[in-house]
Formats: structure tokens, C-alpha cells, sequence
């Protein structure tokens, strides 16, 4: 084998293999928004098989030897890095047979439905035990991968390199000191802002048509993107042209939606305005979970509360709900979406509580991995957290450890990268308003130069580098969450007036 | 290789490929359903090589040495079945190379895009290249599979085996001799029925909830169901727990989604009645496409288009439309939905034109298939007919040429079962009218007992038999389609009161 003939064969492989991603991504994706249920047992029994012909792919012997052979080689820029990338993921590949894939695989389809039914039900019961078994797979995986190394390190550093325990603790630990002092201030001072008009009646069929406006407003356009219904919002990019968001709405809630949308956009433009010439590449789409969160939260939170974000859409919103709205200003909107207050949901919590929800599983996670939680009180452990740092209690479950779906799926070590998604944001926010008028752009509508200040300074490079060396050509600093914990006591110390 | 291990190797085997097919199956749905555009010309490229993958499977030596053994054996009433039609459809496959499929897929896919745009565009000149080629195409593959046979009577023998042009030709020499006349005399009373009503406005997401309902009414549930939308409505069981259906609404035609919802609905209970023994079959799903259009064309027309069946579903139509439909009896609704009219729209038409639109697809693939045809000109051709045996003409091509979705998937050939179907439905409707009260059962709303009936009769069976052995079991006659000629003339005869 020369270095040619290896580049092409490599090209010619992952290309296979990406097909059959394809082909499995839209089935999945088909299976969490619109296929029947009755057809999942039939489904779960046959895509485990698809996925171990992609397993299969990805062990080839021919495949194992040229990227360990163009390992050694200096291929460029673009080339070592998809490289090493391909290497470290093969590693991984190689500790497991491709019949644990499969199960693993059946079992989390398993509980993922099993999850569904027990929020749909209000029930926990009908989820632990696949909880339960896919923890238990989540940590045998881990000591099969590295017997050396703490389970929950591991998982912590697939979706964001580099990151352990130790650097998260670090964070969590700022935000425990320099945030829950202010939402109990906060907390005194809840009559401030009236926000009781967000919770009023909005039919779901009016909010679908509105958030197809914000979609249109920020140019997430339906020639590349689908916006799609589920229990729990989502983005799955099947190829940069192809991006699918989903939402959920909820008829007592009109800010739930609208800012999961702006949320899920914010993943589908990273999705869509990375360099087309990583098309052709397996690992290059994006840089890490983290950073992948720093751009759904900038949109969500650092555009999207802005008085000057909706200053040209909000019209449109009070000619779909004239009854709640019409006697709502403008200011009285924005005020309300910026209301800090100790909540039940993640997905629809205010940016200063929010990241005390991702501390909180968190912990639990770090817990459980631990082996210090025990498994069969999960339910009540969620529950004495939220009492302990937010004071209050959820008396539906489903609103409580059923409300996310991370761990149906097993992503275990994925929340972490909200909150941490979160804090590169607001050093993006910092460097983006040296360089640009962002109110300004924004009271004239023109989102694209937003946009596009993302592509060219963060998403256009995919994974050509990771996160420490994007955030670095495009802050000119290392990471530094002092710039989220300052956001977030200025933003809220003055809305608050709290000194 | 024993008789045991051959037939375990065999069922292992179809498995994988039932499982792929699930796959490519979900995403050729989505990609005709909600999948953004711009993420085509990714697909396209993509879907072949999986589909080239399939084909792997369907020639893997062993696979073959397999089906030939097992063909020379006796397994049994339902694996003989199966065996022999894995052994014509191997036969067929290994006429071509794997690069050849792929070639012919690609083809297909982009023809379809082409298709797309064309009719938006209303533009015949978008699409004519890609059908062209298709046709081409086709043309030799029918040289490489029987170079001794007319290509056209392969097609149509793929679709519904047994069938050529010469019993097609007798069928509809039937069709032209007895309905023709009673078609012209029709047409100069075309005031007596007003049905203007119909064609008024209906707001699309009203007539979707009303889709609902029709689905909610005879028992078509979500559970292994789903209604998309479409451009051209269709039916996609992937597998027997999960069928999915489509419908187009126009927002100036009520009757088009409602019968073609009831239509798709037919297809759909064909693939969920069939027996669950033939799951783990590949080619017992069903008997042919003509039995496949008799179950949708008999729901459609033979039920969907009674006094009864709209007895307890009208009501609510009223509610949805109070505008256009408060002033409308029942008897002046079912009056409506039963006129006779030459129109263009061939899914839009009524019983006794439909079989027209049928022929001049009919005669413009013979010619095409005979080189008989100038493909330069297949618009104007397709003009002359419906000039000449319905005496109407399109403005827009997409009205024309342009309407039906089906050359763009290359399916020359399938049109034709669709006149059958409906005449296969006719005896099928006559038989079942001595063994119950139709009309008794819909008033009461028990529709199950009509589906009941089906199942029984003819969709368990799935293609255990081939159509004119379930026709028998079901009818205890031979294929006659003196019943539907006689059932149209007798229908409309007596609305328009002609002796």
C-alpha cells in the first residue's frame, strides 16, 4: 500500500460507511418523530443488524491497516486530523464485538421506548430497569475501554475532549459560589415581573406557524432544514444540506417552544455552515458536544432574549394570539422571557437557573458512575437534589428524572456540555460585540451578518480543530467561564436590582 | 447443505435483507415526504450504495446455491411458495451487474426530483430528459431479462403476473366499447347533479383533521399507522406494524383527499391484515398490485362512496365546513361524490371515467414500449388521447403528462392494475353483498366488520396464493370482469337516468 493508493482507499470506505449512516440516521430520526409505535419491535430486532454491517465496516481489516498505516504519515492540515480522529475512534470500535454493539444498541432503542411510555404514563417504574441495565452496560463499556480510568471521565471526554471530573468540578463548583447566592436573592423578589401572559392559551397549530416565522426570520431555510414535533427537542444533521430540528409544544407555554426552536436552529447552522470541503470527511463536522451547545445556547439565549431579536418579529406574535398579547408590550415581552425563577424543566429554564439543572445531573451522574447512588432510588435522588439547590419539588415524575431523554439514549457525560456550551457562548457574546453592533444588525433584521459572523469565525471549521483551538482564533483566549458567571450576575443583578 | 440448514441459512439470510430494505425503505419515505431538497443530490448519491449492498446479498453465492437447493424440494404449502418466487426474483436480479442497479437507482432518484420541480414549475421540458432515459433504460433491461418477449409484457407481468398486453387489450376493448357510450351520454346531462359545492374553499389543516377523523372512523389506527402528505399520494408498509400512507389536500377540492385517504387507507389494510405467520417471509406480503389497487379501489369506491358509510361521518364534515356545507343534505352530498364528469385529474376521477384515464396510460406505454411513440412528443400524445376519448384538454401539463408520479419511479406497466383492481373490487364487492349487509353494517358503524371481512377473504393470505386463487377462495369464481362493467353501467345509468 502506498500513501495514494491508502488516501483513496480510506476515502472510498468511510464514503460506505457514511451511507449507511445515512440510511440509519433517517431511520432513527424517522423513529423518534413519526413512525407508529407497533412497528418499533420489528424495527429494534432489524436495525441492530444494519448496524452490524456498519460495525463490520468500521473492523475491516483493510480499513484497520490504512488508517494505522496514514497514521504515520504527515497527510496536511485536513488530513492528519481526520486521521487521528479516525484512529482514536477505531480504538474505541476495537474493545467491543459486534454482537455487544448490537445488544447495546437493541437496548437503548428498548429504553427509549420504554422512557416515552413512562412519561407519556407518569410512571419511573416503566423506565428503571432499562435505566438500570443501560447503566450497567455504560460502565462494563468503560472498564472494557480503559479499566485505568474512572467510567464517568471517560464518557465526559467523548463529548468533550479534554474535559474530566476535575475541570467540571472546577466550573460547577463557580457556579455553585457565584450563581445560587443571586437565585435566592432572586427568589425573594418574584413579583417583580409579570410573566403569568407567557402561560396563557396558545394553540399548538399557531405556534407551529409562528416558529416556522422565526425560522424564516433567521434564514433557517426549508431547502436545508426540517423542523419536526417530538417528545423532547432535538437536532440531527444527516449532511450539511440536510438538517433536521424538532420541538415540542405545549398549549400553556409559548416561550417553551419558541426557544427550543431558536435552540435547535442554533445546532442545524452549525450543522449547515461548516466548509463544504469536509463533506467528504468522517470526523470533521464539529468540534465537540461543548462547542456544538455554545452555538444552540448563543442563539437561544444570547440573540433570542434580546428586546432588539424580537423587535421585528414580535408583531407577528401578537397577530397569532391577539388575546393574550395585544395589551402585552414589547418590553413588558422581553422582560418576561429574561423572568429568572426556580423551575421544574431544564429545556425551558431562564439562563441563571439553567445551569443548576445541569449541576444537578451532573452530580448524579458523577454518582452514579461512582457507584455511590443507588440505582433503585434515582427517582428520589433527582428529586432531593432540586429540593436542596432549588427548593422545590415535582410532584409529577414526568416532570422530574423522566423529563429529559439523554439517558434513554445513554448519554451519560452529554449534559455537562450545556452548561459548559453555555459559558463558550458568553465569550463568543464578548468578542462578537467588540467587533459588531449586534442590537443594531438585529433592530434592522438583518440576522444574516449573525450568522455569518458564527460560520466564519467558529462553525466553518468543524473539527479541523477542537474546541481550546477554535475558541482561540475566535476569542484570541483560552476558555474562561468568568465570562458566563459575569453575564449572568450583570444580566440578572440589574434586571432584578439587585445590588 | 441439509434441508435444515439451508432453510435456516435461508432465513437468516432474508432477514438481513429485510433489514436493510427497512432502512432504504424509511429513507426513499422520508425522502419523499419531508426530506429538504437541498439533502438530495447527498441522498442520491448515497442510497445507491447501500442499495448496492442489497444486491450483494441478493447475489452472495451461497444465497443462490441455496434457493436453487430448496427449490428442488418439497418444504411445505408456504415455503414452496416462498422458494419459488425468491428463484424468479434471483433469475431477474442476476441480469444485471451491481453496477447497473446502482446506475438505474441514481437514474430514478433524479428523474423524481426532476418530476417534482417540472410540476411545480409546470414545466414538461424539466422532466422529459430524466423520462427519456428511464424509458430507455427500461427498454434494455427488458432486452437483457427476455430478449424474445415485447418489453411491455414483462412489465406487466412483474406487477401483476399473468397479465400481457393481449388480456389487457381484451379488458379494455370491454372498457371502451360498454362505457364509452354511456360516458357521452352522461356528459350532455351534466347539469341534473350540482356538485359545485365540493370545489369550493377548504382550508387545508381543517381537511387533515378531517383525514383524521376518516382514519379514526374505520379503524386505520395510529398505533401502525400514519398519514404524511405528499405531492401524490401514496402507500409505504414497511412492515406489517408500520404502514404509512399519504394524501395531497387541495384546497379547492374536498372529495380529492377524502377519497384519496380512503384509497391509501385500502392499500394500508392490505399490509397490516395479512397473516403475521408471512413475517418472516420476503415475498409473501401480497398477492399482486392489481389484488393490492382491488383492496384500495374497493374501500375508495365500493364503500367510501355509499349513502351509508357517510351516514354517521357527514355530520362532522358539516361541523368542519359549516360555510360551505350547512346547506348540503347528505343526499345532496353523496349525490355530489358520485357524479360523472370528464375531468383531468386521474386520482380526482369518478368510477365510470377512471378506467379511461387507465387506457390512454395504457395505450401511450404500449406505443412507447413498441417504439410506436416519438418521446420528443409524449406531452402532445398524452393531450391527443384525452382529446380524443375524453374530449378535454389541460392548460398545464402539470394538470397533463405531468400529474401522476409513477414514470418518474419508472413504474411503466403498474398503471393498468388499477383498472384491474377496481374490476377485481367489483366481483369481490358483488360477493360480499350476498354474504352481508353492507349497507346495514355502515349505518351502524361497524365498520370492523367490513375490514373483517377483507381479511378473511382475501388480505390474510397474503401472496401464499397468487391473485386468481385468492379471487377463488374469496368469490369462487375465475377473474370476470363482466361484474365491474356491469355494476358502473347499472350505478350510472341510474343517477343520470338513462335507460
Amino acid at each position: 500500500m502506498n500513501k495514494k493508493e491508502a488516501i483513496s482507499f480510506y476515502k472510498q470506505h468511510i464514503k460506505k460507511i457514511k451511507a449507511y449512516r445515512l440510511v440509519l440516521s433517517t431511520t432513527l430520526f424517522d423513529r423518534r418523530t413519526i413512525a407508529p409505535k407497533d412497528g418499533n419491535a420489528y424495527r429494534n430486532e432489524m436495525l441492530p443488524i444494519v448496524q452490524g454491517e456498519v460495525y463490520q465496516l468500521q473492523t475491516d481489516p483493510k480499513y484497520i491497516e490504512t488508517v494505522l498505516y496514514l497514521a504515520e504519515l504527515d497527510l496536511g492540515e485536513v488530513m492528519n486530523r481526520e486521521i487521528s480522529l479516525a484512529k482514536k475512534s477505531l480504538e474505541n470500535t476495537l474493545k467491543f464485538t459486534k454482537e455487544e454493539m448490537m445488544e447495546f444498541s437493541m437496548t437503548e432503542m428498548m429504553a427509549n421506548d420504554a422512557w416515552l411510555k413512562a412519561k407519556k404514563n407518569n410512571d419511573y417504574g416503566t423506565f428503571e430497569p432499562g435505566l438500570v441495565k443501560l447503566i450497567e452496560l455504560r460502565k462494563k463499556q468503560a472498564q472494557k475501554r480503559d479499566p485505568k480510568k474512572n467510567a464517568y471521565d471517560i464518557f465526559l471526554d467523548d463529548f468533550q475532549e479534554g474535559m474530566d471530573r476535575k475541570k467540571y468540578d472546577h466550573f460547577f463548583s463557580l457556579v455553585k459560589k457565584e450563581l445560587l447566592p443571586l437565585i435566592k436573592k432572586i427568589n425573594r423578589k418574584q413579583d417583580l415581573i409579570d410573566d403569568s401572559f407567557l402561560y396563557k392559551y396558545y394553540p399548538v397549530e399557531l405556534q407551529a406557524k409562528f416558529s416556522k416565522d422565526i425560522l424564516d426570520y433567521i434564514n433557517f431555510s426549508s431547502d436545508w432544514g426540517y423542523l419536526g414535533e417530538t417528545e423532547h427537542p432535538f437536532t440531527n444533521g444527516l449532511c450539511r444540506n440536510d438538517i433536521r430540528i424538532t420541538t415540542h409544544y405545549y398549549d400553556h407555554n409559548i416561550a417553551a417552544a419558541i426557544y427550543s426552536v431558536i435552540h435547535e436552529a442554533g445546532h442545524g447552522f452549525y450543522g449547515h455552515q461548516v466548509d463544504p470541503k469536509f463533506d467528504d470527511y468522517m470526523f470533521l463536522s464539529h468540534a465537540s458536544s461543548g462547542m456544538h451547545e455554545s452555538q444552540s445556547r448563543f442563539l437561544e439565549n444570547y440573540i433570542g432574549r434580546r428586546r432588539s431579536f424580537f423587535k421585528l418579529l414580535y408583531g407577528k406574535l401578537q397577530e397569532y394570539f391577539p388575546e393574550n398579547l395585544e395589551n402585552v408590550s414589547l418590553d413588558q415581552f422581553i422582560a418576561a422571557v429574561n423572568v429568572s425563577k426556580c423551575t421544574l424543566i431544564r429545556t425551558a429554564a431562564d439562563e441563571l437557573t439553567y445551569p443548576i439543572h445541569i449541576m444537578i445531573r451532573y452530580e448524579l451522574e458523577k454518582d452514579i458512575f461512582a457507584g455511590k447512588a443507588d440505582l433503585s432510588k434515582l427517582d428520589e435522588l433527582w428529586d432531593e437534589k432540586y429540593q436542596k439547590y432549588l427548593g422545590i419539588h415535582a410532584d409529577n415524575v414526568s416532570e422530574g428524572i423522566l423529563q429529559d431523554i439523554h439517558w434513554s439514549n445513554a448519554s451519560f457525560g452529554y449534559f455537562p456540555t450545556y452548561a459548559l456550551g453555555s459559558a463558550i457562548g458568553a465569550q463568543l457574546m464578548h468578542k462578537m460585540q467588540e467587533d459588531i453592533d449586534v442590537d443594531a444588525i438585529l433592530e434592522k433584521g438583518q440576522f444574516k451578518k449573525i450568522t455569518d459572523y458564527l460560520k466564519k469565525n467558529v462553525q466553518c471549521y468543524g473539527n479541523l480543530y477542537d474546541f481550546e483551538e477554535v475558541l482561540m482564533r475566535s476569542t484570541g483566549e483560552n476558555f474562561n467561564p468568568q465570562y458566563y458567571i459575569d453575564y449572568l450576575k450583570n444580566k440578572y443583578s440589574a434586571i432584578y436590582k439587585i445590588k
